[in-house]
């Protein structure tokens, strides 16, 4: 056991509100763990955006997470982890986890008949990561993408259960009609919330893959792996959570505080890029 | 006549494609003008970001198009002509315009019975510029003002005439439909795209005012003002316009061959923010 590391806290970043899911989760499944959160509120979406600036942009929150004193990161977004996790492993001291790989492994292991769909930003889509890592899991798989650009912002402006959403929802999921898919990853920390939405298109029968669950699961191993698992006795036990954002912190605030199992006071506001 | 500056070119910027409907209207209303526009594709979009990160990325690009030489700024973008315009205009050795006062000045003018609907970002309709520009020329006009956040999303998927797209813009519109407005005003580039949409709702006894199209007439009169309209004998005549973005500049390129009314041959992709 790393008795000097495992009382630091972890870093957790995301384009924007939706890597909070993950978050959550971490809360959830591992809550002697401290986070600090960074979500880029100002140059958010990533999802379209093209590999080498997500791969710059992600570089730059990393930094400042480490001088943050961080014992390992977590990527809470798809596109993130499918286009900078890799190539920013290599210059990292700390070990660092993304939500595709833990997504797409669980999906590989349990599907029945080996169709699987994906449903995620374009950017995450056209890396054409999930196919790659179920088939390391599962070569035989059927792996079926598609972009679903309108769901962020149909997320964000609060229509998650609306009619048009609904409409929007068909005209995506119409790819998978004729597949017989049995499993359907939701590539994109916002699409959790679209849940019900997407099970009363798809029906009982399609498991849906939340990403963000299997996350933190992964985590747990890696920092147990690591000896870095705070045991909950260190002295920092109780010190709470930290949220850092690149623009309208209030606004992150409040998002956060619809969300999250714990109350936020305050959300601090950097330039990330200086 | 300022013989040394008329032929230099004119800078336009936006968050990123929508400008280049500023751009087109510009190189229909004067020809004989060289346009150097930027299009911040990797920032994308300001429209939900707040006015003090929309006022340094809007700084960042102006100090790029100056280092370009540019003789005068359009701001073709309605949330950066918005949030960040006047306090930049005191900073700047050449003259500025923006797509708000322009479109605003002629709904105030032309409105027959004094109500006018604003529909844009959440970040162009929060700042009331509009209302306060219209208010200028047109004290008793009623305003009314709608964010609309889910038509950029729609235009950029293309469903620029499909049902969920004539759907959603139902429900944004419905807010002025007891209002007896005669006048719209397209207040984000993006808009006009969607104008048979929204001209089918409306019907024809509502004018909808492009400020593109207000933007190049005012823009004239602000060279001719300054003596430095390009009166097209110069040596730079025919020199083509130059593009640069921030991020996908073969998605940008591909874009704006789509709407423009010369064949772009080339988009440079520059780090705006170094």
């Amino acid at each position: 056991m790393n008795h000097e590391k495992q009382y630091a806290p972890l870093g957790v970043f995301d384009s924007g509100v939706g890597g909070l899911t993950v978050a959550r989760e971490i809360m959830r499944q591992l809550p002697q763990e401290r986070i600090i959160y960074f979500g880029d509120t100002a140059r958010v979406p990533y999802g379209t955006k093209s590999r080498e600036t997500v791969t710059r942009y992600s570089r730059q929150i990393v930094h400042f997470l480490l001088g943050k004193g961080v014992k390992a990161i977590v990527v809470a977004c798809n596109t993130a982890s499918a286009f900078a996790l890799e190539e920013i492993r290599e210059e990292l001291p700390v070990p660092i986890i993304g939500v595709v790989k833990p997504g797409a492994k669980v999906a590989a292991e349990t599907t029945g008949n080996g169709i699987i769909g994906v449903i995620g930003t374009e950017a995450t889509i056209s890396s054409q990561l999930y196919t790659r890592t179920i088939h390391e899991h599962n070569p035989n798989a059927v792996v079926i993408g598609k972009a679903c650009p309108l769901f962020v912002s149909l997320v964000e402006e609060g229509w998650l259960k609306d009619p048009i959403t609904v409409a929007v929802a068909q005209r995506y999921l119409e790819s998978f009609r004729q597949s017989g898919m049995d499993t359907l990853i939701m590539g994109c920390t916002h699409y959790p919330l679209l849940r019900s939405t997407l099970r009363g298109i798809l029906g009982e029968t399609v498991n849906l893959v939340n990403p963000a669950y299997e996350t933190a699961r992964g985590l747990k191993e890696l920092l147990e792996g690591h000896g870095i698992l705070n045991d909950g006795n260190g002295v920092c036990q109780g010190t709470k959570h930290q949220f850092y954002v690149s623009d309208a912190a209030e606004k992150f605030k409040n998002f956060a505080n619809s969300i999250l199992p714990c109350e936020i006071k305050e959300a601090q506001l950097i330039h990330i890029e200086e």
